[in-house]
Formats: C-alpha cells, structure tokens, sequence
C-alpha cells in the first residue's frame, strides 16, 4: 500500500477507507467492480462546486457565460491534465487490454479516474472534504478563467489571433462526413501557415467541427488550456 | 409580503433573506435582475442530490442506469410538474408579454424557476438546506423511480403495454422535417386505436423523435410520470 500510500501525499487527502480509493482507480476493463459508479456521483459534485464557485467568484456574470466557464473546467481535457500532473496513470488497475495499448495515458481513461476519485473523497468524507479536495484541485484552472477569455466564439478568437502576429488566416478543409444524413458526423481540419503541425475538430455540424479545430489551434499556439 | 409567506409555507422552507426567493421568482422577461443566475447554480445543486440518494438507493444500479434515472427527475416535465403543485405560477414575476402569452403556466418557465428557488435555498441556508429541500420536493419522484421501470426504450414498452390490453400497435407518422440537411429536426406523431388523444415527439432523428412521442403516449396511458 506504499503506492496509495504516495498518492494520498499527492492528492492531499488520506482515507479513512483506501477501498474506496482502490475502487476508484480500477477501470472498467479491470473487472466488474469499477469505478463508474464513482464517476458518476463524482461527476454530479464537480459539476456542483464549479458551478459555485464560478458564480460566487463572477458576480456579473450571466448564466449563460457561467455555463461556458464551468465546461472549461469540467472539460474532459482539463480533468485528463489535472489527472497526469497527480499522475494517475502511474495507479490505474486497467485490464490488459487497455494496458498495452496505453489506457493509462488515455485523456478519457484520466478524466474519468479523476472524476471517480472526487466521488470516492465524497463518500470517504463528506460534502466538505469532496468541496475542499475539488477547489483544491482546479483552484488554477478557476483563478485563471474569467469571462473575457471567453467572450469570442474560438475562431474569432484564433483569426484575431494570427491577425495581431500578422499571420495569414486560418483555413478550414472538410475531411471526413459519415453518418445517416439527419446525424452527419464532420471531421475538419485546420491549418495555420508557417506551421507544420494541423488541427482537426469534430460535431455534429460543420461549424461545430470548425471550432472545435480553431479552439484545439488555439489552444496549441498560445499554450493555454 | 402575505403572498410570500404562503409560498414559503408550501415550500416548507422559511427564507432568513425573502429577496433571495423574490429574485427566484423573477423571469427574465421582468427584468435585467433575475432569477437566471440561481437557476444555473440551482441546477448543479439539484443535479448532484438526485445522483447522491440514486447512488445510494440503487447499489447495484450501473452508472448507464444511474444516469437515466437521474434524467428523468431532472427533466423540464418533472420539475414543471412540481412546481405547480407548489403553485409557482401565482408567485411569479413575469414581463406583460410573457403574462398575456401565458407563461405562468408554461413547463420551462416553471421548471427554471424551482431549479432557481434550489438554488436560493442554498445561498440561503447552506448546502444542508439545499439538499434537504431537494431531496424533500422530489421524495415521491425518487421513490418511484427504479431501474426496472426504465430498462426498457420508450417505444418497446409502449408496445409492449399495448400489447398486453389486446391493442393494435401504434404508428408513427412523420409530422414536420425542418433545419438545414445537417442539423435536422423531426416532429413524429404516435397514433394509438381507439383513443382520440394524439402524442408528439421532437428530435435530431426520426428514432429519437418516435421514442419521445411513445414516452408521451406511455405517460398519458398509464399515468406515469
């Protein structure tokens, strides 16, 4: 229990009851008893403490750019970040399938582990502990978001972007449509001149898909989120 | 303050700050200040509680079916139907034109505000509070509510109910295609013998909008929900 015990360190909270901690850290493909039912209640907190705390912390804010915000936080993205710097990965009980095709690195595998370990601090200590250990890890992410980084739809904000370095404007490619014609799925790419590397975002529109692209371009160009 | 009193008396939660529930009760269509902002945080609250008491109600209930139950106590016709058994729609604060059109009765105007009044509560008195008037308001929604009663799809039980009382089964007609070709959306009617009633059902497919025509068919046949 050396290990839980490192990662208790790490997480800033013991458990009065590692089970759940151990539970908590089992994927799916480990075996029947895992950690989605944790997710799922941890989830529900996350989601809740955001929510809160954003609205305490941005007084004038309007519901609408408060729901934008607490989806940066709660992004599956974030989670998986916040996740690798608590090193996760290094704990997980996967099965060996996902093993060795690198489940423990995976941004959905990390998300919901850090979601199922929210749950497990809930459970192991109540709503108190779940409130403090979720404020404590996304107190950067939150101190960093205001409105203003997000008042632009994210191809605004890249064109404005490229703009100010005097850079040509982004380009948008359709890649890839599947799907039945009433749910069309799209695939685009985005690329940026002078850049080598390429963007691709997907949804259920073409829009969509394009910002989701200029976002995950933005997102690599100034290194922010 | 008359009116209020009784409100409160009705939501069995006394308010140490009545501004609290008259902001909950104000629409946007009355002014700039409104209830919007404590609905999104409402919204959390009501959210996490229902996922907590279902987590513990249902040990043995997988995070898919967690998440269905949960859906249905959160959905705008739970909460409409809530809130006008606590007769919000007399409180409310409403802009002439949404008054004139109807609004105090409307399910979404409705459901908002009991999600704000969750989360004045909470602002109010504390999460304690918060939770414990959730989980009082929606006591006879929860305990109603099991996995059995949603393993199936909306359109299989319908049939199946059909069925078993010796009815033809339904059919389903597509009303209304409107959208671009990518973003479509579909209004399908459910049409049963031998009752005059007729159920409509909207979505991003055929198949989602047939299921949620069967779910209203099934509701008003059985009473359920």
């Amino acid at each position: 229990m050396s290990d839980l015990n490192a990662l208790q360190s790490g997480l800033n909270y013991r458990f009065s009851d590692s089970a759940l901690l151990r539970m908590a850290l089992t994927h799916r493909s480990y075996g029947a008893e895992n950690n989605e039912r944790f997710e799922f209640l941890g989830d529900g907190l996350l989601n809740f403490v955001v929510a809160d705390a954003l609205f305490a912390a941005h007084p004038a804010a309007a519901e609408g750019m408060l729901s934008r915000l607490r989806a940066r936080v709660v992004q599956k993205q974030t989670l998986a970040q916040q996740a690798r710097r608590l090193r996760l990965g290094d704990y997980l009980f996967l099965g060996s399938g996902e093993l060795k095709s690198g489940g423990q690195d995976r941004d959905s595998i990390l998300a919901d582990c850090l979601e199922a370990i929210i749950g497990a601090v809930y459970l192991d200590g109540g709503f108190a502990a779940g409130r403090h250990f979720v404020l404590e890890q996304f107190n950067d992410t939150l101190s960093k978001l205001s409105p203003d980084s997000l008042l632009k739809d994210p191809k605004s904000r890249l064109q404005e972007f490229l703009q100010k370095s005097a850079n040509a404007p982004p380009q948008y490619r359709l890649v890839r449509t599947s799907g039945e014609p009433h749910q069309q799925h799209f695939v685009v790419q985005c690329v940026i001149d002078g850049t080598t590397s390429t963007f691709h975002g997907e949804g259920s529109s073409k829009r969509n898909a394009e910002q989701r692209a200029a976002d995950a371009a933005y997102q690599h160009l100034t290194g922010d989120g």
